[in-house]
């Protein structure tokens, strides 16, 4: 093995300043607009309050506790985790009221979440007897308390018991067990979020809220009261907060919007802008049709497709691989200049915010903040 | 905004220790074989030094300097990065000899390759006139020197000079120019590293290796010694070294290999085997042939398609999501059980490298080591 000399440390400057002109930022970087975020803020959770539906915002999609304090100052009651050690930067920015909106199992995530449930009101999702039994096993043997909500699939062929019949016998079970309480349902439908037409969406809203009831009617014939029901998203959320089954909706996306949910039909009743993008640099320019920009897989996610440009440009993106995205222009003149900065808009917010450590909060041209994404990489 | 009482902090513990087994591994969790990795180190620069040619292998596929001191100790010759800021870490490590195999624009990158490059020596791309300006006065204004190699496009339609004489008029200006010297040709041919037939990939190397000579021609009828060629990668690595073209290879998954590069067909004179895999845990099996493990789109890339299974076994991954990845059986009694632990091979794994901040090395069933990926992250 070559043997380290010892050399004078070089360290990655960083990323931005505070007061930087947005030209200086460096590049690949991780940019909130401000102005058009703080407008989608205030849309959802005036939707969520004409409904009288409450707003628990999924801190999955965006990893970052000074967006989550945001929209609880704004009256989002707490917030919704995906993993037990996502939750923990939550706690310490002192989010106290979470719900890992997950299934949790196995040892070491059941000996943190006890730790976690000792600093804030924590529920979280269960599908099975078994896990049933370890969840209460594990806050009964440190003193900690849950509260349990059962996970129902209601179409997502994913997580969730399958019958009304198997979410009486698990809330039974939970009722039954120390260290733990029975908390609610959760009905979450990812797939349907994604569909492009607004009114197939509704149909699908409209056919989780119909199953919601024959789960509710079933938990109520066992004599189990249902304090909560959770789930709903961005694409959803304007038909869940109506449907009159919901008690929260869990939307993550919302304050961002990223290049896939632009390209579904919105209604007229709310509607937000895209206020999250990609800062890239031109660091190529090979032929008069052909740029090249300095942003990769490794700062953009693409399973939902390649970046798209921010604004109304005379490119697009036709590419993208580990550390570029290619653009072309149909005209030579269109085309960014060598050094130009571009913006890009991702085609999924959620993981494209797990591989930055920051992002740039921006005012006008100027940074205004510096929001580390604190529980980037925390997928335990 | 919320106040933030002040509390005791938790931390995340430590995903894994030393000695434990496998068993006890949190998830997920990115994994190596340290007997498979091993082999195939020395697969690879035996091959290379079969045919008399240096190997330098891509620092950008794994992000980690314990990867690349052991491939130096091996005998290469040095590494590749793909970014300034991705050097930093192996620099710190002990790495005293970096190609930087993409083009650096901007005067951020500009200022941090001028420190890095009074700590190893380095070489860099270039394709442009006014990019070779900046460079050169970046590093005169340092005192810094660089190499300049001139990118050549011999394919893959992303960055490089498009002609041999663009390439001689790049070089005379690097000549002529003080704080750089010219240090040869890049010619990388990403795209087809990943076509599936061994043969075509066998014609598209001989394609290149072709264009090649034609650069080599002219740079030589204008009386400039090109004392490197350098590229290459995995998917025809075995062409390249024996086209007598070039002088350094620069593969970087051939360690690790992910599901893409297995879906390859592959000739006799080497293999690689996997020794890349995600841990995962079962967290539902809300159906009968249906489990879903803890695997998502945060820790495994999926642009190049959904995890496979390391093992034969009776289930496939038939989709993933942020978090989640659906297994699937033919049979129940196929299925992992609740709890259990699954292998999965990454779609592409420098992508998965750059979603963990380390990386468990195991030997048998046991935690061997735990490898900082240390350029996590760093794609400036």
């Amino acid at each position: 093995m070559e043997e380290a000399t010892p050399v004078e440390a070089i360290s990655v400057p960083p990323i931005a300043r505070i007061g930087d002109p947005v030209g200086v930022v460096d590049t690949p970087s991780l940019v909130i607009d401000l102005d058009t975020f703080e407008d989608n803020l205030r849309k959802m959770q005036a939707l969520v309050e004409r409904h009288g539906v409450a707003l628990r915002p999924h801190a999955k999609a965006h990893k970052c506790p000074d967006i989550s304090l945001r929209q609880i100052a704004l009256g989002a009651q707490g917030i919704c985790c995906q993993k037990v050690s996502e939750a923990v930067p939550f706690v310490a920015a002192g989010v106290r009221d979470i719900h890992i909106s997950n299934e949790i199992v196995g040892a070491n995530k059941l000996a943190l979440l006890a730790r976690v449930a000792a600093k804030a009101k924590v529920t979280v999702c269960a599908d099975h007897p078994r896990a049933v039994e370890a969840l209460s096993a594990a806050m009964a043997e440190s003193g900690a308390c849950v509260g349990v909500v059962v996970d129902a699939d209601v179409g997502q062929k994913r997580c969730g018991v399958q019958t009304p019949e198997q979410a009486v016998a698990l809330a039974q079970l939970i009722q039954k067990l120390p260290g733990i309480t029975f908390a609610g349902l959760q009905a979450y439908h990812g797939a349907m979020q994604h569909t492009r037409c607004a009114s197939r969406r509704r149909k699908s809203s409209a056919r989780v809220a119909r199953l919601v009831r024959t789960y509710l009617r079933a938990l109520s014939s066992a004599g189990i009261e249902c304090p909560v029901v959770t789930g709903g998203g961005t694409g959803s959320a304007v038909f869940d907060v109506a449907s009159g089954v919901f008690t929260e909706i869990q939307a993550g996306s919302y304050p961002f919007m990223d290049a896939h949910y632009a390209s579904l039909e919105w209604g007229e009743e709310v509607s937000f802008g895209n206020s999250l993008y990609l800062l890239g640099t031109v660091m190529s320019t090979p032929t008069a049709e052909r740029a090249v920009a300095d942003v990769g897989l490794k700062s953009t996610s693409a399973e939902s497709g390649a970046p798209r440009p921010l604004e109304q440009v005379g490119w697009s993106c036709v590419g993208i691989s580990d550390e570029h995205t290619v653009l072309q222009a149909g005209h030579a003149r269109d085309l960014p200049t060598l050094g130009a900065q571009v913006r890009l808009v991702p085609g999924h917010c959620d993981p494209t915010f797990n591989l930055h450590d920051s992002v740039i909060a921006i005012r006008g041209q100027v940074v205004e903040a510096i929001w580390p994404i604190s529980a980037r990489g925390l997928s335990r």
